[in-house]
């Protein structure tokens, strides 16, 4: 059995200097009105203003980035995704000359598959996710191709850790802990690793929807829960049915971790966009919960820092966000009022 | 009778300085795919960014500001608003310890209500439009009690203009024009006069919804004409039944101005948050009609500066703007078959 060797701190600070020519250096916002209302600090990465508009553009790049420099340029990348990780892919690869299939289901929103093709990539719609796994498993055998997993690697591990290694590079405070949304656990990962790496005080705390709360299950008993049935959550980018065998030791070191209902994943995403003026994902706006939900426990004034991971959302997402009002409960009303 | 001197380069440049202080100096976005789809180059300045979500705290803060440094800092404010303007207004006179009283219609929405209080101004709603103006006229009597109006005032306007003024500056190119929407005239008289003092070649073009026309129909009549009934449009920002008589001088010079259908607007809404991942109001997103219009027309290749005015959206205008699905149709396709 071969020993894997978890992903280090100097592997992410690498993985940021190979990738910081290709990737934008995306701004650090906050409301005044939101740190006001709960009486504490949140600043939010806006990896929602990242190439192909969420974090994940970082990891696939030092997965490529990575052989490029040792001579092993791939003749093929592969991906299977309906999401970000599809678009990610396919950026990457055109960056480096590379053609680049990207297999998804044929239920996949038009748009995701239409973004995914505009970067030039070749989309395969499959019947099901069942036959999208086997065909990019089959494609992956070809000599010289190279199949980008979208979180348990880890290259992607290290680059998405990026993320918060240049966040709190642009901060002219450490922040007390780093939220992050929970899916396959790639984007924690790195950010656990990158955030102890710089300052092992900082704590780092994942968030997961009550309906997709695999990770919570998964630490809670001590080995990986794959999700029973499809997971019903608004937040898409987190709909993964288990952590991986990469991520999961490092999801069990999170200094603490919060399940959320779909009332809070909805009302923080009126409100994020409303405050912050940014198109984010529910999947982002989610943290936010669990930042609440934190910070009703601590004595202290705290500083804290969000990743926002994304902002490619499709039409009836939009429309079931906006459905109903939340902006009649302002964050501070709810933070008082809210039972711990 | 007095003649009244129009509002000049120089003062823009010195409003400009300002309020620098007191501003964002805001972002100017673009987006790859929608430059690559029409061909041309589109920069966003993005005042969703601005103090209190909206390019308007530019032009209440320069009011204020030219008072204080002539020693006539007023003792009180009030604005007759339901708009950006208001929050505009109470968040300036708080930045100068100056109480403030807005007069709101009471069917305003809550969170507009709420936005302005939470800047510390008092918020007084009104039975009607008609009280409003009646009651905000009779406390603007009183000595030392500053009004300032949203657009015809040679102050406001030079605020707005700084938007642009700032914009030029942060370019490494000069655009071939600048477009704006037009609700009472005041951001595109300062977009004119700040367009034209850098570079007389860069054309200022502007854009209102055909449902609320009232600047086309005085551009065409000559003469300032009314909305006959309230502005059925969802451009909820520019829903001002006539512009100024300090306005209309500098709207009659604009280089060329569009008309635009509701559909067109919310298209371009969905689109360009989907695109920019800016929470943009309907009224800026509107602008990019315009400029689609105009685009078409063109023989080269083009930059254009969009003005984004503002991102302050309640939940029944979201819920609208996402109802039916725009994002199936992308901006290429439709530029390539719409007829011009």
């Amino acid at each position: 059995m071969n020993t894997i060797v978890p992903p280090q701190f100097t592997d992410i600070q690498q993985a940021w200097q190979r990738i910081r020519p290709h990737i934008s250096t995306t701004p650090i916002v906050e409301s005044q009105l939101l740190n006001q209302w709960l009486g504490h600090r949140i600043l939010f990465k806006a990896e929602c203003m990242q190439k192909i508009g969420a974090f994940k553009a970082r990891g696939a790049c030092n997965a490529i980035m990575r052989l490029v420099e040792n001579d092993a340029k791939p003749s093929r990348i592969v991906a299977n995704s309906s999401g970000n990780h599809a678009q990610a892919v396919a950026w990457a690869a055109a960056q480096f000359n590379i053609p680049a299939t990207i297999y998804m289901p044929a239920n996949v929103s038009q748009v995701k598959a239409q973004a995914t093709a505009s970067y030039g990539a070749e989309v395969v719609l499959c019947e099901d996710r069942f036959s999208v796994d086997e065909q990019v498993e089959m494609a992956a055998k070809t000599e010289g191709t190279l199949w980008i997993p979208p979180y348990n690697h880890i290259d992607v591990i290290c680059g998405q850790g990026t993320a918060t290694l240049e966040a709190l590079h642009q901060l002219d405070e450490v922040p007390d802990a780093v939220f992050g949304p929970c899916g396959g656990g790639g984007l924690l990962s790195g950010t656990l690793i990158a955030a102890k790496g710089v300052n092992p005080a900082i704590q780092v705390v994942g968030v997961e929807p009550l309906n997709a709360n695999d990770a919570a299950e998964s630490i809670r008993s001590g080995s990986i829960q794959k999700l029973s049935k499809p997971a019903d959550t608004i937040a898409d980018g987190v709909r993964t049915p288990s952590i991986g065998a990469l991520t999961f030791p490092q999801i069990k070191q999170l200094d603490d971790f919060f399940e959320v209902e779909e009332e809070a994943i909805i009302y923080w995403t009126q409100w994020l966009q409303h405050l912050l003026k940014l198109h984010m994902e529910p999947t982002c706006a989610m943290t936010m919960e669990g930042v609440s939900q934190w910070l009703k426990q601590q004595q202290q004034t705290k500083t804290v820092l969000v990743i926002v991971t994304g902002g490619n959302i499709d039409q009836p997402t939009m429309r079931q966000i906006w459905q109903h009002n939340c902006l009649d409960i302002t964050p501070e009303k709810r933070f008082n009022t809210t039972p711990c």
